[in-house]
């Protein structure tokens, strides 16, 4: 450990920021917290609104309607545009919302919903957002860093990451990147707020220091990670990912199994499956332990897909021979539990993809 | 990194809690976030307190002006009781204070005040709290797992602690213990809370979960830290500390440095020491240096004490040797700097106390 009011963390974190900065593809402010991503949105909405606001919360899963909540919790009167699970959102649907809600002046989106594999068409949700001139909150929790998210280009106000996601970390750290017009509703905004005052953080950040202690063995991390991110470039990171999501689609269909999402909007982080008919249910448990038995843990289902479909997170540290191991896992956990396999057919699918050059991409 | 929804964690967290449990020396229930000690402190503002209420903030220096700040920020109507860095609280004056305000439901004080190494006598501030019936939340960041702290016994209702502190390991988790009537309150409390509810907190930790994410790092040193600790025992972990304390206000005086704390209330996990006039102010930059060069680290002055005072933290992971090193860098900064030394004696000092059977106790 260092001192985290001395010389050498005063020199680590503005070469955090400005990797941060790099690789949320801004010039805006940004802001780490000691906390989960939770935290991170909690941040913006402590920041951001006013006990009795109108807000629009955009919520296509789990981590949509925690976002929904968590604007509840501080007392925003939240509009929610939910959509049924495994779907994304619809940029006309929310462009008529916002025309017949002109006193909502926040919209939570999350880019990617982590408990059913479905990424939101942001660039396009975004474009609606600035047209009616609201200010735009995305929950990028584990899509930055691993999907493309523009944050300038696409004039995102305030978006969120944590650091066991697309930054190879342990959890622990959130991290976030605030735009001017983002400041300028702070200053009115009265939730209240001080673990995670944005204005404390940047006034103490801007000194090289945190407002509170920083959770130093993590971001000792995210300088290394930082770096390896940088050898390898945005653009083959996101690459890279959507290849990885394409075989683990192309192995799914091989081994028979249903996609929760529409391929148009398949996450390139995680992909959501259903079990198939057999296996659903209370049998569901079984074949989570027959694969974490053979070294694969996978997610299972959240809330009202529980026993339902189980998720494979792909984001990060993730490269061609984890999909290759992982596979051949899933293939031999459906094979003992029942489910009929022609053996090797996932594998080559799976294969078939990595090496396709034009991997779909969700835009 | 394991899946923290899945049987690995569900088997960790129950031992983590049964061990803070032991350390805490209480029944309460225990609750692990996420975040910095101020994000504990964090979660019993807004846990416990409704905006307008009436709230006593006893504070000693940095921390307590952190916590009544927090309060305020909160909403609450904060009655401060103040006093000069340096000094503890007084049992008398806080008896006289509640008798005054009927209406203060809620007392919030540091038990060990870091910024200026001074250690409220707790047990009998605590026997005032509840001769008067009030709730009592007690900022242990610095104090719990390294100095007395029976929690069960003085009836505290809320204590809360932070991994870097006497727990040995990185920051980034805080830890709480919450009794009875601090669950009863917190149903009727007000203040918007999320991310640090803690119904939801226990509702997921009853399943062998967290809320949000876990910081998992933290949490797998947390386990072997509890182990080092049960091994020494809490006794001989608090006779550690009282003994090192003493031992470093041995070599300030032998050195000629003048204590900040009163030797009765001095901290045994954190020793403030006055500059010699010749080096404060500004000088006391170079030596912190010097120090710093000799691999010595020891924390600034904060505040009204910037430049006046430097700290000497002691707590967790410190044992002998670690004194003997530190009072020996300790001389030869000071002699590098032109402040007239004796060699030998502070080593000398440090020496005797640390053999000393008796170490003063606070309590």
């Amino acid at each position: 450990m260092i001192n985290h009011r001395g010389p050498e963390f005063r020199a680590l974190l503005p070469e955090l920021e400005s990797g941060l900065r790099w690789a949320f593809q801004t010039e805006n402010d940004i802001l780490i917290f000691p906390a989960s991503g939770t935290g991170g949105l909690e941040s913006a909405v402590a920041n951001l609104l006013s006990p009795g606001e109108r807000v629009l919360a955009v919520t296509i899963g789990a981590f949509g309607d925690r976002f929904a909540d968590l604007a509840a919790a501080f007392g925003a009167d939240v509009a929610r545009y939910t959509l049924p699970w495994g779907e994304a959102a619809d940029p006309e649907d929310l462009d008529d919302l916002l025309r017949r809600e002109p006193d909502i002046a926040t919209v939570l989106i999350t880019h990617n919903e982590t408990s059913t594999g479905v990424t939101n068409r942001l660039q396009a949700l975004a474009e609606v957002v600035k047209r009616h001139q609201r200010l735009l909150v995305v929950d990028g929790v584990s899509s930055i860093g691993s999907i493309d998210l523009p944050v300038d280009r696409w004039a995102v106000d305030v978006a969120i990451t944590a650091s066991q996601k697309g930054w190879m970390l342990p959890p622990g750290v959130t991290m976030l990147g605030v735009s001017k017009a983002a400041w300028e509703r702070q200053r009115s905004a009265k939730a209240p707020r001080f673990y995670f005052d944005w204005d404390r953080a940047r006034k103490l950040q801007s000194k090289g220091m945190t407002f509170t202690t920083p959770a130093l063995g993590i971001l000792f991390g995210l300088r290394e990670a930082l770096t390896m991110m940088r050898e390898e470039g945005l653009a083959a990171i996101f690459r890279r990912h959507l290849r990885i999501a394409a075989a683990f689609r192309a192995a799914a269909a091989a081994l028979d199994l249903r996609l929760l999402a529409d391929p148009e909007v398949a996450s390139p982080t995680v992909t959501a499956i259903y079990f198939p008919d057999a296996l659903a249910g209370e049998k569901s448990e079984t074949v989570l332990k027959s694969w974490r038995d053979l070294g694969l843990v996978l997610g299972e289902g959240q809330g009202q897909l529980a026993g339902k479909i189980f998720r494979i997170g792909h984001l990060g540290a993730v490269y061609e021979d984890d999909v290759v191991a992982t596979v051949q896992a899933l293939e031999r956990g459906l094979e003992a539990n029942g489910h009929p396999v022609r053996r090797g057919a996932a594998l080559a699918a799976a294969r078939r993809a990595l090496e396709s050059s034009e991997p779909s991409l969700v835009a």
